[in-house]
């Protein structure tokens, strides 16, 4: 096997065909080793890999972190065979790795791209994502970067059908994105038999045009076609995204599986291996790489504002959370270039509006597409930017697969949902977002943050734009009173005890809108005799676990805790699940949560009606504090 | 005020005319009273309405649940204002419960239209659902039902932006729904200012003509316009749904308001509202109503086959719960012919396929668009059938928002998940469901099933083909054990206690494929002298607090829960949840869930690694019960 990499001149398209026979053999090789891939998918796309690679990619191997680099997203990710023997054939990946690597867990070569290879930007395998994460890179360049890097993205035609690809190509052309290509290999057949639209063509690429696109129609394994449309796609200044629709064969190269709809996801056992790499002229060992990036010009950082004052908000004074996040993150914005701020078309109400008057370089409207929304967040978090994406916290649901995805990928992104649970009165249960908490704290590695005042939701907003992973921030509709003093620090993790004594009889445990139900509750509890501990759980996840013992040791396990979420997954889950796992015992916890389908009416009415409410917390501690003084229990009165 | 109710002759555009005045006039004044509502985006559907609802829409008033009827849905739900106006104009709802009504929680009319008033279909105002929860309906009337009901979708212009309503176009064309129309109201203005495409018909032309639709672009002010359209519409016979484009303008029909961005869901001060009454002409009192259903021939219920006998597993035998779900299905299917089946595009994997081998002609494959797969399942419930919709569980989460729209809607729908957890090995976590329970649990009235074995699988099946609510069934890609002879039975809420004795050391908690390694656990643990409960719990949601008490009482509260989920809100959320919500105290819970980011590797290698398998069961067991004896813990073994 050679090693000598060549740079330049161009490599030839004779050279780009032996490679496009090594990517599928090495396709079917890895695959077979490992027992599990789609080599049949990743053999239709092999001709425009091999060109794209050796001619038109302009990447740095040897600096995958390179800033000036193109982007490689595999939206088809289940071809990740072809993506790992592009890797091989650039020599960032061995051969014992590939043949080895792919099939062992714990090896770097996993089932579908995640960014554990330093060449990988995100993670795919769930379809319909790698195009919307384009978008978001390709926003970076355009807008942020302002560098020439170009973002190609391979797609299945499978995968076309989701409807974030539509949303990624409204958002392409809305915003000029003539950096982003989608390759789309449309070899007619998904996973259980043809595609709606086969061969197609033609009606794929009505669409892709009428969706803004300029499109390319090639046979895709025609290497010269391939080339002539890469080319077009570097030559044409514009700002048009391109479409490139190219014709291909599943299983293309071995005759034995070509255009058959019974070989998807299956490695070819060992003889038909020998047989497909005997037909594609046996084993090769090329190694070559293809155009560098060109010299980068000093990185243009955005334009940044005078410093904005840090918002502070007076003890007692009236200011709603969502409010006090659209303060913050003008400040936060102009101490730090790197804060950029999205929004479902709904910043006038989550207020990330403020943002995009005080920065308007650093604000991209993403109109009503909450998936494109997290995809371009996750794209500009790639980029190293840092996002923080809002809009009504019962949409966030529409996003759920790419906030999972977002944190296989690992990026580091801020999702902030205002207009949470049946606080939001009038608009009814189609805008209460009940489920969340329960949504956010179930994704790995997230933090899911729920403040209850301006003062604390400043604070926390701040300690987001460094935080990992995916970040969840819920905010409130309505205005309610500022509660801590200017300077108060909230490490994420804590937990603030509002009211204590050495002797409470029971403790309430609020998060949000419940802190201030709390609070009341404890005044009217401490007329009843019963000193109640107050703590706001501003960090649902992680939790304070420390604070969370104390108290329950201090209270002998009698714990009411109310939230303004459904009763699963929530605020008290997460009480519970720290407690129990600090091995306290002896636990009584009342759980008032919104347990039945809401309807519409003010807040208040809504939160009395939920059992949320000051009055529903102090019956339900006094039925605590009773039940263990045997004291006759008290019913909920009506309101 | 009359109350005569004009049938026939078809009532003239002039009368249309002084309706439509009347709908905005009650849109305003409704909203107004309720200091709530979206006054200006009825306004400028107000004129669609009117000649709708007069000379078009075919509808028994006074049996709203007829069969023959046509179906209205607002996919802008918030236009709801314009709605209950409709009603109150056709005298289903009067003018004191339009006026108090919309404003007070509890009362039938609420924020956004919800199943609470029988008119309404679907819940909508999660925007971009409507339409295609309408391609449902409209799939159930031309080849279920087949009954020539037409189903109309009033959809704004910004919730065109949501891939969800090309993922809606693209299937309703797919399946040549031409009894299916959406009438956009294209009013240019969204929540927050203009929308990305403003007044360019033509490019939402292109889009939606690219898509399939027959397309017709009307001035949606002109009510001679709207009236041919839709009798062109009725008049044709195609294979095409109808996408209608009107031309608004935002609050039409008062000058201080129209065509502004600034008055999005505000309703009008007193003031204004008086003095827009008084320039639409004055409050009107008309009651009138359109078009009734054609006599409707007796339906046809959907092509029966011969009873397919229930299936039945040895026990021992080695079949997958997938395997039996699909088994479950063709048996079902034949005795119920309610009973129809969707899935997306992995009919193989999810065993869907074999229902679709044997009743085709109840099987609608959505291909990879998992947002509308659960909104073809809701439209199908409306229209009284009993839809299982599968995927890979990973992708439900795509869609969460539909989901839980869904619960608000009401509509009974079963969605089914395989290829939960790293058990599915190989593919990497893109494909791993690992928030999938925590996400179903959060969801109002929802219910959780994960059975461990073939004979559950099928008993859980048939139970939920007659449950209310969302209902969910995760099945496992593996084949494992059959536990459970023929003729158990498994209540939903139920839980089944494999090993028990009358001196249990400690309560084993697994479901799905941990219940196996909790079997081998108790094995193990016996040969050591400690003795488990093993309990299936099979019912996630409802759960078995009987007999979970019961074993948490019988072994001092030292429980092990075994689950290939995320540490959150998923099995052991549900156990705990309920051991405290029954007083259960002194819990000593060992959790083991997956609390890091999978990779590859074979269903052990990973089980092992997430520490579920009998070993790290074993272990955690041990700890357990050697805590509470003083004896020093196990250190797990690296496996």
């Amino acid at each position: 096997m050679t090693t000598t990499f060549h740079l330049a001149p161009k490599i030839g398209l004779d050279t780009a065909a032996e490679l496009a026979a090594q990517l599928r053999i090495d396709s079917i090789r890895s695959s077979t080793a490992a027992g599990s891939g789609h080599p049949s998918s990743s053999m239709s796309a092999a001709d425009l890999l091999a060109v794209l690679v050796t001619r038109h990619l302009r990447y740095d191997w040897d600096e995958p972190h390179a800033l000036g680099n193109d982007h490689l997203i595999f939206s088809k990710g289940h071809a990740s065979p072809l993506l790992y023997s592009v890797f091989k054939a650039v020599g960032v990946v061995g051969e014992d790795e590939l043949m080895t690597g792919y099939r062992r867990f714990g090896q770097r070569l996993q089932g579908h791209p995640t960014p554990a290879l330093p060449w990988v930007d995100v993670a795919t395998g769930s379809l319909g994502q790698g195009l919307p994460d384009g978008v978001g890179i390709a926003l970076a360049g355009k807008y942020l970067d302002r560098l020439s890097y170009r973002v190609w993205v391979l797609c299945g035609d499978s995968e076309v059908a989701e409807g974030s690809i539509w949303e990624a190509l409204d958002k392409a052309a809305y915003y000029g994105l003539s950096n982003l290509t989608a390759i789309v290999d449309v070899n007619r057949l998904g996973q259980r038999g043809p595609t709606a639209l086969g061969w197609n063509l033609d009606a794929y690429a009505r669409r892709a045009e009428a969706f803004g696109a300029r499109v390319l129609v090639i046979d895709g394994h025609d290497l010269a076609a391939i080339d002539d449309a890469l080319t077009t796609v570097e030559m044409t200044v514009g700002e048009q995204p391109t479409v490139i629709l190219a014709r291909t064969v599943k299983g293309r190269g071995f005759s034995e599986v070509e255009d058959s709809p019974d070989w998807h996801g299956k490695p070819f056992p060992p003889d038909m291996a020998e047989r497909a790499i005997a037909e594609l002229g046996g084993i090769r060992g090329l190694a070559l790489r293809g155009p560098l990036p060109g010299p980068m010009p000093a990185p243009q950082p955005a334009s940044q504002t005078a410093t904005a004052p840090r918002p502070r908000y007076g003890v007692g004074t009236i200011v709603a959370t969502r409010k006090a996040y659209g303060d913050a993150l003008i400040a936060l914005g102009a101490r730090d270039p790197r804060v950029v701020v999205l929004d479902a078309e709904v910043g006038n109400s989550t207020y990330a509006a403020d943002f995009a008057h005080a920065h308007p370089d650093r604000f991209f409207e993403m109109f009503i597409a909450e998936q494109q929304l997290v995809a371009a967040a996750t794209g500009l978090a790639v980029r190293g930017y840092r996002p923080f994406a809002s809009t009504f916290a019962a949409f966030l649901t529409r996003a759920y697969d790419f906030i999972r995805m977002g944190a296989v990928s690992g990026v580091d992104v801020r999702l902030v949902g205002s207009h949470a649970g049946v606080e939001i009165g009038a608009d009814g249960p189609s805008q209460m977002a009940l489920e969340d908490i329960a949504m956010f704290r179930a994704v790995h590695g997230s933090t899911v943050l729920y403040p209850c005042d301006a003062t604390s939701t400043v604070a926390l907003v701040d300690a987001l734009a460094t935080r990992q992973g995916i970040s969840y921030l819920r905010t409130t509709r309505g205005a309610y009173p500022v509660l801590y003093p200017d300077g108060e620090t909230f490490p994420i993790g804590g937990a603030k005890v509002l009211r204590s004594s050495d002797h409470d009889d029971v403790t309430l445990i609020g998060a949000g809108v419940t802190v201030h139900g709390c609070l009341q509750a404890a005044d009217v509890l401490l007329e009843h005799g019963i000193q109640a501990r107050v703590i706001d759980c501003y960090s649902v996840k992680p939790i304070d676990t420390v604070t969370l013992t104390r108290a329950a040791t201090a209270t002998s396990g009698r714990i009411v805790v109310a939230e303004d979420h459904h009763p699963e997954g929530g605020l008290c889950s997460a009480v519970t699940d720290a407690l129990l796992a600090a091995g306290q015992s002896n636990l009584s916890i009342a759980h008032l949560a919104v347990r039945e389908q809401p309807g519409s009416g003010s807040a208040a009415e809504l939160l009395s009606w939920a059992g949320l409410d000051a009055d529903h917390i102090v019956v339900a501690a006094r039925n605590l504090v009773g039940s263990r003084r045997h004291l006759p229990p008290v019913v909920p009165e009506e309101s």
